[in-house]
């Protein structure tokens, strides 16, 4: 491969029919080796409600109790992946939904239960993603669609984190072949606003990180974001960015540099 | 390949922890090239029925509403689809579980809406179905694992029967290499008393079809499956069993014959 494009998508996109359509058809007019990686956390929550199952967030994770495995398996693996999947296939580009257990592509390993027990939540190394096999489908021009459900190759499914999915594919794949990551979500990028949709931070690296963090303009669901992107650089993916999924193909948004 | 096996395990084994995984470990134990297709429209109702949605099932098929479709796609793509793959990787058997819609594998077309409007209701023709890429699957020691949703090229996916599915994939792909079609259910063959499980009657043809028909032996949801069977044997499939899911790997049960 030339080039590879790691590419996630998050739940307010997935969850926003008219977004979701534009973005997929800017997806499928972009050439070159893409995987597309997605969340769906919006949805999984309102199911869960309507299943009377309540919704547990702990700095930021799904607190994933049985029933709740259940509910985010159908929702991330089933509804919003095949959605995704047959739009992208009704705009001429051949996708291929995947769980890590499909193919035995991610493996995981479920978190320690101390200092405290989210469950069926799982955290990945990048050693473990099968390069082989998903190389072999970027190869026959596949695109494949990872939802953040993974396996711990003993019969268990796991719920990972979107964007450490996609950060751990970034990592791997930048081993064989130049990558690069790219984070979409509804904003226009870091904003040292949160109010103001024109404050995009232009580039952020770890000394900048650490001051944004201390001032507390960088907080909350961004945290996380950012150390993904920031561990995605330093661990030789060419390129990271944050930004809108609108603006998929042209130069806007926060890059993440050394 | 020499030979490949399609085999379909209905519903009541896959919403039974103890059979399906009995059943997966003995299809782990068998060698070669195979495809497994499954239902699972007991817990499609079940969730149906929790989330106050109502179930109308018309000639043993469910009409599929919009809503209907969410619940299918997220139960049979998603919870039952991975539940599969997940103990299939367990086992050692390196499954992927697959949709129509993912890389294009099966196509299907929506149903007329005349006699009777079943909704999102698919029907497959076996030349719709790609057995280019099914086989590059196979040829990596994968074991493709459809659910019974499949798409129209258009965006849409459709709701469609599993016998269905096993019945196509058969058909088309007996046109490249000896195949084989099972259907595994919770009887022990087709029986000549529905309550005696020793009443297996051993060979079924078209013309001991009619008759068994005509007398009421063979009806309701064993209809549609022995048609799908006949049809099979008639398209050039070698050999077509229906049968228990504990007997997988012995000889017992209805062998269907030209």
């Amino acid at each position: 491969m030339n080039e590879l494009q790691i590419i996630k998508i998050g739940g307010n996109v997935t969850d926003n029919p008219y977004a979701l359509s534009k973005f997929l058809k800017s997806f499928s007019q972009t050439g070159g080796s893409r995987i597309l990686v997605h969340g769906g956390g919006k949805e999984a929550t309102r199911l869960s409600a309507r299943l009377g199952i309540d919704t547990r967030m702990v700095n930021g994770r799904r607190v994933t109790d049985r029933d709740t495995l259940d509910v985010v398996t159908m929702v991330y693996a089933g509804l919003v992946n095949k959605r995704i999947v047959s739009l992208l296939q009704s705009f001429g580009t051949n996708a291929i939904g995947l769980t890590g257990a499909d193919g035995d592509s991610i493996a995981a390993t479920m978190r320690s239960k101390s200092p405290f027990d989210y469950g069926y939540v799982g955290d990945i190394n990048p050693q473990s993603i099968n390069t082989g096999f998903i190389s072999s489908l970027l190869e026959r021009d596949m695109i494949p669609v990872f939802c953040a459900i993974n396996h711990d190759r003993n019969g268990m499914l796991l719920n990972c984190n979107a964007d450490s999915v996609a950060t751990a594919l970034a990592i791997a794949f930048s081993k064989k072949c130049p990558t690069t990551l790219t984070f979409c979500f509804e904003k226009n990028g870091v904003l040292s606003d949160k109010d103001d949709e024109q404050s995009v931070i232009q580039t952020i690296d770890s000394v900048s990180f650490e001051y944004l963090k201390g001032k507390g303009i960088i907080s909350e669901g961004m945290l996380p974001k950012v150390q993904n992107a920031l561990e995605a650089i330093q661990q030789g993916v060419r390129k990271v960015t944050i930004k809108s999924w609108e603006h998929l193909n042209d130069t806007l948004g926060t890059s993440i540099t050394l």
